[in-house]
């Protein structure tokens, strides 16, 4: 079997490169062969059981989509995309990688023919809704995107049901949560905070709490996020039916049970790193997110949430920390 | 005032124009001149009090949208795309046409800049809707199309949506009921029997009935699709909000209301010359369609559908077959 995965130097994708690597098989399948692609050149993985191309370039460049398509891959993770904050303060890249980039890659696969139909995992987003919602957001609630990424994203997901249908591909989008603990270094994204009193604390370091505590948002692990692009790689569409596109299982939590559960892992005095210094534009962004989602159909077809935030700390602390807590 | 129609030959294009021509103005303001586009030439209109050019070319030829936008109309009626069946019928004719030509409009637009904002009013379509549905769909019932046609349409309502929230043009969607009486002579289009069954016997013409009497469907007259055209030209839009696409409302009525309307307005000689015979694949296919809105916000923006379906074949009756009835 060979996969291919775009966006594959992003946090999502080096973790899901890294866990086929440790696998070496999909869905009882043995992997042969793995391209790995990105804007900037993706590390290949070490110790493979299997030959990878590693590969930098724009997807939305005149022909490169079909240079990626050539070799035929079986499975193609297309998690490639400007992040929200660049589409939005450059609308014409964004609209050029998101959009442009996206249905260049569906129409080089579509433009292959001979009975040639890989399964697309793509990457949604909760930025495909707009406020207001309602306290639970249901499978059926309508994609009323507030920002131009949101908007790419819910085209993208139109591209792939329709394209799915024609049978050009055999298509699944899925939307994820917030992810969090993200790892790294802090960074100015307004959804920022949710990993960042977390994963600074746990580090030594002070972390700013720039909301209320009764903030409640929608969050699930690294790990699970890999989790439900493998499971979105091998599950039978043939239970889908039309509906292409699925918002993924999470856990709806409030900032406080975040930072309970935070203490009841690593004690009072990491908790005590979380400085609280209202940001008002800050809680005016983050009044219009999603809180909450009955993802009953993902559910349903074997998307696993996780348990509880409690294991989301742990495994950071595991797989990030090397089991360390800095008290 | 400058107006600008695409898809200006079309049935509901050539009655706006005809509205407009008569009237002279919109929303008390006075038309110096009108742009009529289409793929083949729309004709003008005769004794305008505004001057007006005609215009055919392709909207997805390179720099057919800049030239349509050069004079930079006030108000734009975007009508122009092909119908459903060709849509599903040549793939990339679609897209480039439904998607990539809207796209283009767009972009023209928004290049413009120097404040440059006018008002776009887009005709969107139920075909953003796809099966099962609620009885009633409500406003907020996402768009899950299962044609390409209406893939291309509600990609066209989220750019809609997102250009007018980047302050690009001032932009309104609307989604037209299925338009009955349509004049004109029977074609092949799988809804074509609605109208078929007015208009044909009205004529002194058999009409074939390819559905059970207890097939309910959303209706609006021509004459009401231009009234919205007109409403969402002139509508305040600071009272919409970022949702900008909006279900017009209509009539929901089954076949046997559409034939007992029409034996009280021309008689049981008229009914007597439709005749039943189920089409199996007719059936199945409308059997996937939207039976029934809650067009609450569209309603409350003053968007107003038509009374009964009395008044439609009455209306029908009076503009098309100058008040006669072949009896």
């Amino acid at each position: 079997m060979h996969i291919l995965v775009t966006g594959a130097a992003g946090m999502i994708g080096r973790k899901l490169v890294d866990r086929l690597t440790s696998a070496g098989e999909l869905g009882g399948r043995r992997i042969d062969n793995m391209t790995l692609f990105d804007v900037v050149e993706p590390q290949a993985p070490a110790n493979a059981p299997f030959s990878a191309q590693t590969y930098a370039s724009d997807l939305s460049a005149p022909g490169e989509a079909t240079k990626l398509i050539a070799a035929r891959p079986d499975i193609i993770f297309h998690l490639a995309a400007i992040v929200s904050g660049e589409a939005e303060a450059d609308f014409e890249k964004g609209y050029r990688i998101n959009l442009d980039g996206t249905r260049f890659l569906f129409d080089a696969i579509r433009s292959v023919g001979e009975g040639y139909c890989p399964r697309v995992v793509f990457t949604s987003s909760l930025a495909v809704f707009g406020a207001p919602f309602p306290d639970q957001i249901s499978d059926e609630f309508f994609l009323t995107p507030l920002t131009s990424y949101g908007t790419q994203k819910a085209v993208g997901e139109l591209l792939l049901a329709d394209y799915t249908r024609r049978g050009f591909f055999d298509g699944i989008g899925i939307r994820l949560p917030t992810i969090c603990v993200r790892p790294g270094k802090p960074n100015r994204a307004a959804s920022g905070f949710f990993s960042g009193i977390i994963r600074e604390p746990l580090n030594g370091q002070e972390a700013v709490l720039p909301v209320s505590d009764s903030v409640r948002h929608w969050h699930a692990s690294p790990e699970s996020a890999v989790g439900f692009l493998l499971r979105a790689a091998v599950i039978d569409s043939g239970r889908i039916g039309p509906r292409r596109n699925l918002t993924m299982p999470g856990l709806s939590i409030t900032v406080a049970e975040q930072i309970d559960a935070l203490r009841r892992v690593a004690g009072e005095q990491v908790v005590g790193r979380i400085r609280r210094e209202i940001d008002p534009d800050i809680e005016r962004i983050v009044a219009g997110w999603p809180r909450d989602f009955d993802a009953r159909r993902a559910t349903e077809l074997g998307f696993i949430a996780d348990r509880s935030f409690e294991d989301i700390i742990r495994t950071y602390i595991d797989t990030e920390l090397g089991g360390k807590i800095n008290q």
